[in-house]
This record gives C-alpha cells, structure tokens and sequence, in this order.
C-alpha cells in the first residue's frame, strides 16, 4: 500500500493481483454509486459483473465528448437520479477520460463527495491515478476546466492491461518514459533495457513488466505531486513533452493518443533542447532512435496538416500566460528546466525543428548549433 | 477593512461609501474579465459603465436558470472567448445568482482563477459574500453542484441598495434577521428597533440604516464560517430556517424569493420548535407577529399548493442524509441546535404546525404541548 500525502486529506494506493480481488476491494456496505467504461463492463466476467447493480451504475463511452462540460449534464443527472448524495460514494472504474469525467463530477456533486477509481488502462494506472486532478473541455476549449480532488482509495490491477490494444499500452509507455526520463539516467536506462524485451514477451510476462514500471512511474510522479499539489511550481516538470505533445494532439483532431502524442513530444522536446544547445545531438538522436517504435506511424498525420496550424495550436497551451512559448526543455535525464522562449526563438528554432521532425517521421534529425543558418 | 480567514488563503471585505468608489477600487492595471448582472449593468451611470469594456464583459440575466450548469456553458465559452485564461481575474457584480455563477465558474476554469466579487444586493452584502461557497442547478436539482472558492477581495457598497425593489429587501432581511437571532436576544431586540424606524425614513437614511446592519451580519457570520469553512459542523447552524425555507421555495416553483422563503422558514422553525417543548409559545408568537412585515403577502402562494408537496419537498433537502427529518430548532435567540426528528414526529407534529401556519398566514399560531390532540 501506497500513501499519497494531500491538501485534502491523504489517499492510499492499493494493488492486487487479479481482477476480481480489485473489485471485491471496492465493498458495498456503504452502497456506493459506479461511474464505469461501458467497454470495460463489456469485458468483465459475469461474476464481477454482477459487483456493479444495473440501478447503482452509468455507463460511459470512454470518448472526448463524455469528459467535456455539456454531455457531463447528462452524468450528474443520471447518478442524481440514481440517488448519489453528499454522505454517498462514488466508485469509478476506466482510464483517463472516466478518471477526468469521475474526478470533476465527484468534485462538484454536493461540493465535493468521495470516490474511488479503479484505473483499468496503462496511462491511468502508471500515471493519472495519482496527482488528484480532473480536467475537462469546455466547447473547442480542450482541458481547460477542472479542479483538485483526490480519490479516497485507488485500487490498481494491472491484469486489467491484458485486453488492452496495443496502442493503449503505446500511449501508456508515453507517460511511463517521460517520468523515467525525469528521473534520471538509471531509470530511463533500465526502461529502455526492459522494453527491448517487451515484443517477444507473453502476455503474462507483459503484464508482469507493466505492473513493475506501474510501481515504478508512481515512485517517480509521487514526491512531485506531494511537493506541489496545485501545480504551481516543482510539478510542472511533469509536463515534459506535454507542451507540444497537445499542440500533435490538436492538430492531428486529436487522432494521436494522448500518450502517443506525449511519446512525440518528448522527441520534440529532446530535439528542441538540442537545438538551443542544452543537450548534446547524441541525447537527442539517441531519444528519438529508442522511443520510435512506440509512436509509429501516428507522426504520419502530421505531415498532412497545413503548416499555420502549429504556431497557431502551440500558443493556445495552457501553461503559455503571455507572448513566446513557455515549456519544458532539458540538459539530459533528470535535468529538465521550465524555459521561457522568446517569439524569435519560437520562429527561427523551435518551428523548423518540428517541421524536420515531422518530415523525419520523429527519427534523427541534425541539431544544428544556435544560431547557424 | 475586514479580513476573512479561509483554509485557500485569507480574503479581505472592504468598504465604500458610494458605487463609483467600489467600482474603481477593482483596478485595471491587470486587465481583469467581468461577469455582471444585467439590471445592475443597466442601471450604472455612463461613466461607471464605462469602466467595464464590453469586450471584456458578460452580462447575465439573474434568474434560477442562470445559476444551473447547462446554461453556464455559455458563459464559460464567452469568457474564455474573451480571452480569460489562468493567471486572468474575474470580477463578479451582482447578486446572490451573479455570486454562485460566478464563483462556480471561477472555481473551475482552469482549475481556478482569482476572482472579485462586487455584491449588489442586500442578501449578497450581508450574507452570502462571505463564506466561500457556490451552489448551482443541475436539471430539476437545485443547489446539488457547487464548489468552495472565496474571492480575493469582497466590494461592498451599500449604496448599491437605493435601487432595490422592496421584495429584494425583504429577501435580504430575511438572512439579516436569522443573523440576529442567532447572535442572541440583544441583536436580535436591536434589530427590530430599528426596522421598526424604517418605513419612514428617507432613502438615504435607509442605506445608511441597512449598511450599518450589513457590517453586524458579517460579525455574526464571519466566526460561523472561519470555524467551519467547509460546513460540516458549526456552521451547519447558519442554516436556521433553511430547511423549511427551501421546501416553500420549492413548492412555490421558486415564486418566493429566497430571502422571503428563509423568513417563513424562520417563523416555521420557531413555531416547531415551540410545539416540540423547546421554547415558549410566546417567543414563537413574538417571531411571527415582528418578521410578518417582512414577508407577507408571500406566504399566501403556499395556501394552493397540493398538500403531498410540502413532505416530498422537505424530504429532498440536501443536508438530510436519511429518514426522518434534520433541521435546525431553537431554544430561544442564540440558542440553535441541530435536531433529527423521526418520521413519526415530522407526520404528527412538524406537518400539522406547517399546515397550521400556512392557514394563519405565518401569523402566531397556538402551539398545544407536545403529545397534545
């Protein structure tokens, strides 16, 4: 068992074996109210299935669409409806858009209730289930709605990655990278080593190493988000690869997953930091070299878009308060900074980075040093 | 200056002696979005109303629908369109519909913003400005979605109040006299010696009169919330007259102003409580007989409801978490208690008294000994 210490109230991280040891954690003594994805419903055994009573659940298509302000109506209704009150529980059961849509609803449901998630993707598991933030899209206006409400309980089965695609398990890996590349050589390393390994795998060993660097992500994200649970300071490290990973997100109609996008960003980011001369070129070809079988070809969508769209996705980020682009640069593993880039800089280096990156399909490209032509 | 202590950082209530001092006390040096009630828009001087630039203000018409999530999409969508973005600051004027939108929307954009809270109305000033809270409608469900979010700084003109229709003064009397009573005998004697001036005073000796009763309801309050910012415990007594205000409320399908529906539950409260033993039949008849000013004829509406309503609407109350009946009593001024009744007592007792009053029109009724025919 894991502890998370927060503002609100610390919250326990809880891991089991199987499936239904997860479920049977949940308890119905105090007859709690189920948010769940309607795809991982449909692939429950009937035996847990039956966990979940058809009067105490709504169920979710796991789309944009069910974690954005309007269709969320439609969830606040249905578990009013469904008696959920101030005293009651909400239990949540899916990846990130059932925890983004989960988190905002219990949040604001009577002020705030408890809940709990049972996180049943990769991302959600290694990642999101930790750092107590909901965020929801408002409109066109991507996450740009949220707030801060940590579960009581995360109850975490890896088993439930066997029936993932193996793209969910690619957008996953995106969020798993990033943190072991923040947190130092000897994670990303060790990462990396294992990965090599991941293709010839069975699925019970893939299932195995995916649990093992679950533990390993959350020991990573933990001291982050206990340092700074509002996101104002030390946590924004974690948005390493985020900045232009939304911007593949956006202009791919957001085609790319999300981890997948991150996956890219990270690539970009690398090569970026390159490219201002913060890492060596070897660094940065050496990123893009490991981590291209875990975005290809979703870079492919890139190459289609008009090339106005990306200045143009770049400065919506919602980190960007002001003119130039604020994100998330590196000197190497374990040494990212948050750098403020000017307009200048933003046209005559990062732009035509990302244009090489994406002619390259995310694979090496030159880093010419700041300031040649 | 009043400073406010909250578990999200103090706040601070100031002040003004006229709306254009407020007003210009927003600033605009960091070029804040406004969010404002439409009448009170309307009814600024051109120069005041130059103060807010269109391209950066929302007007909203303050009704229930304005306070419930689907239609806040809206404004939402608008003000994000006006470019209010993270480190952005909302200014809300407006009243107690303008204060719940407004914080709702502020406490979620971005994970929440800072924001200013201009109050225009005598239940805003001396009541709900401070406290921290929202409450918004979802579908049929009022007051189930909310948020706490204080603002930064709290504006208080009571000049505000010369516009006023006299129903929105009778609505915020009603929270100004549950303040007094719940002070004590001698506030709550205070108060009514000088109401009893009112009706004959001019109008600026009016505004002098109910700004100075502004400045004691926040002394009452303000230690309510600081104890118990979350509303769990103490502060739960605040809501004395809420639960049986809320219920005429709803069953007059909101024609009873909030303020006018609290003064009824007021006289309801005491008359129950009169009837359960806990306080003589003369306080009781004393409350109705001084408070019947301050909201008749409105009681009249609750003549022609079907008589099912009123136990299917007080059994919806939020606060009231299982059977029977939890509702704030009293033993006399300064003396609430938090009091669960069994069903059997709110069939024998609590619904005869309501009927009984209803048919008096909130005039002293006979309140027999409990056990009584």
């Amino acid at each position: 068992m894991r502890t998370i210490k927060s503002r609100f109230g610390d919250y326990t991280v809880h891991s089991f074996a199987t499936v239904p040891e997860a479920l049977a954690a949940i308890g119905t003594r105090d007859d709690p109210r189920f948010l769940v994805d309607r795809t991982v419903h449909g692939l429950l055994a009937p035996g847990e299935r039956a966990l979940l009573p058809e009067a105490r659940t709504v169920l979710v298509d796991a789309t944009e669409e069910a974690k954005s302000y309007g269709p969320l109506e439609r969830v606040f209704l249905e578990l009013l409806g469904r008696g959920l009150r101030r005293d009651g529980r909400l239990v949540v059961i899916g990846g990130g858009v059932l925890q983004d849509a989960g988190c905002f609803v219990a949040s604001v449901l009577c002020r705030g209730i408890a809940w709990d998630l049972v996180p049943t993707t990769l991302l959600a598991q290694a990642d999101s289930c930790i750092g107590s933030k909901s965020s929801v899209n408002v409109g066109p206006y991507k996450n740009q709605i949220g707030t801060f409400h940590p579960p009581s309980r995360v109850l975490v089965a890896p088993a439930f990655l066997h029936t993932l695609a193996p793209d969910e398990i690619r957008s996953g890996m995106g969020e798993i990278i990033k943190l072991q590349l923040l947190a130092g050589v000897a994670g990303f390393a060790g990462l990396m080593d294992e990965l090599a390994g991941y293709p010839d795998a069975d699925a019970a060993e893939r299932v195995a190493l995916l649990g093992r660097w679950v533990e390993r992500s959350m020991d990573v994200k933990q001291p982050f988000i206990e340092a700074d649970e509002f996101d104002r300071g030390p946590r924004l490290i974690l948005n390493y690869g985020h900045t232009f990973g939304h911007a593949f997100e956006s202009v791919s109609g957001f085609r790319i997953p999300h981890g997948i996008a991150v996956t890219l960003g990270i690539v970009a980011a690398t090569t970026v930091s390159a490219r201002l001369g913060m890492v060596s070129a070897e660094h940065a070809a050496e990123v893009a070299r490991v981590l291209h079988p875990w975005h290809a070809p979703h870079a492919d969508v890139l190459r289609d878009i008009p090339p106005g769209d990306l200045p143009v996705a770049l400065s919506r980020d919602k980190k960007n308060t002001g003119r130039g682009l604020t994100c998330i640069l590196t000197r190497g593993p374990g040494r990212m900074e948050r750098v403020g880039l000017a307009e200048a800089d933003v046209s005559g280096i990062v732009l035509p980075c990302l244009r090489d990156l994406i002619s390259a399909g995310f694979l090496p490209v030159p880093s010419p040093c700041r300031g040649a032509p």
